[in-house]
């Protein structure tokens, strides 16, 4: 049994039953094995969908990522979209596509990744397809759930909030810039801010809500359009983590070009809106919403009237095409 | 704009966006255009996810399918999942994986025979995602609900049940030797049996269903292991197509065989309940079944105890590797 072919379609199947183990949680009713699964959210809830996918040698390479780690990104890319939605995760099905060539170690471990996230996470798998391809290709569409008319969403930010971003910018960039040029291991993977998202969402004055995974200049650029409205960022007050504009400096990168535009953070990117009435200029701080939402948070802005994003150049993400 | 790599990303979603209009059905909360879709399944409802994958060259080749029929097939394969656990369609995601070189025109078709389909059978397209890949991938994922605990399983098979299955078997696995014999367009198309379905679920005495899509004998087999029961078929009783034996001998192939076998089908396989004390004997006929669910019914064996699969050469339907 040393390659997928060998091993075979159905028996592939059983393995990856056996070590998804019954799913857990009262909230997965039929797993794996029927022609669907079925899962059932509470009382009173909205469903919130998202899929992403990893292809070999655009988002991954086996050569510079250990299998594992490319199984944990597939489940975490997704955990990031419900975070910025502000789900709880219920559970994921996984579209898996592969040469018969890929050795079944590299499969396992592949495996093995993304069900210890799935563990970690409580976001059990429950269906899933596998069918034969010329790559391996990860198709990962995780279901979550929020508070029924409660979803966070990127087109309710408006002129007046203050806009924020957990977490630092830049580090999983930078790496990725060193782990291309180097052609070295790829260590860094995403902390999906599911807590702190599930923490944003039993604010009530949240306006607008993404993931930075694109990068700041490209995701903040989705708020504004989808919003209809613009933004005054403040550079030097973006988290940059320690060392870095040293680190970018080795490797003749501009620190805030690589923090804004080389993506691959997966913070959260909110705003706020501002009080009024007797509560005006009682704003929340920084420190206390680091409190609340369990990650550090910095105040990087606000937004504005009037289309356009200003203070950072307006650059883009990662396109396919 | 004559390449999708041309077009870019961003465009193609905005096409595809503008396509899909305002996805229509209270259930859609948010669709398309955020990180993650909101759905909204009734009070009391559980919801039902499937998801299967078409890679080209293995589910499909561009030079003998229409691009409007494979977009088609990509939803049609999954609502017949849908409607083998007596799900009501709700919605789905697309991850579209395509390489830049591929026409514009050849996507847009594709994405027009997804979308009618969607529009036809009331799933809206509301999220997705677009890789660039070597070959064209598209990994649906599509929502149901059923009323609270009634979905239909392939476990609940029961010795005694008698077995029927919907329209008939044979007709879309001979064309596909046929094209691929002949190098010809292939033209048929899954009819998934959505209200057949959900009829069934209205009925107290299912016992299992399955959508055969890999040929009778490996999706009754799958109902057999998964329930631990066997079956008697009646090999004469299969509902085969007006001249089929006849196309069948011309192609020098075993109509029973192609008709158990070559899948594609896509019709509801399941099981009924034997009525018991004063009831007994007054079983619902075939022609009866037919009326309520909308479609050709037939009889073609009983569930008995102990494993094994008789009347049928036991075989095996497509497999990946």
């Amino acid at each position: 049994m040393s390659t997928l072919g060998e091993l075979g379609e159905f028996d592939l199947i059983a393995r990856i039953r056996a070590r998804a183990g019954a799913a857990r949680g009262s909230q997965v009713v039929v797993g794996i094995g029927d022609d669907a699964a079925v899962l059932r959210p509470r009382a009173g809830e909205d469903l919130v969908v998202s899929t992403d996918t990893l292809v070999e040698d655009v988002h991954f390479r086996f050569r510079n990522q250990a299998p594992a780690t490319i199984g944990r990104r597939a489940l975490r890319v997704n955990l990031s979209d419900l975070a910025a939605m502000g789900a709880r995760p219920l559970g994921f099905t996984l579209a898996l596509s592969a040469p018969p060539k890929l050795p079944v170690p590299t499969i396992d471990a592949l495996l093995r990744g993304l069900l210890a996230d799935a563990d970690d996470y409580d976001c059990p798998l429950v269906g899933g397809n596998i069918a034969r391809a010329d790559d391996v290709q990860l198709a990962v569409t995780a279901f979550g759930s929020v508070p029924r008319g409660r979803a966070l969403r990127r087109d309710a930010a408006r002129a007046g909030d203050r806009v924020f971003v957990t977490g630092t910018l830049g580090a999983a960039g930078l790496a990725l810039v060193r782990s291309e040029r180097q052609g070295s291991r790829l260590r860094t993977l995403p902390e999906p801010r599911v807590a702190a998202g599930r923490a944003l969402i039993r604010r009530r004055d949240v306006g607008a809500c993404i993931d930075v995974s694109d990068g700041l200049a490209s995701d903040l650029g989705h708020v504004l359009s989808a919003s209809d409205v613009g933004a005054v960022i403040d550079p030097a007050a973006l988290p940059l983590p320690r060392g870095f504009g040293a680190a970018c400096a080795r490797e003749g990168l501009d620190p805030t070009a690589v923090a804004t535009r080389a993506g691959e953070d997966y913070e959260l990117l909110f705003t706020l809106r501002r009080r009024k009435g007797r509560a005006q200029g009682r704003e929340p701080t920084p420190a206390r919403l680091a409190k609340q939402l369990g990650v550090p948070v910095s105040e990087i802005g606000q937004i504005v009237a009037g289309r356009g994003l200003r203070g950072l150049a307006s650059g883009t993400g990662f396109r396919h095409f």
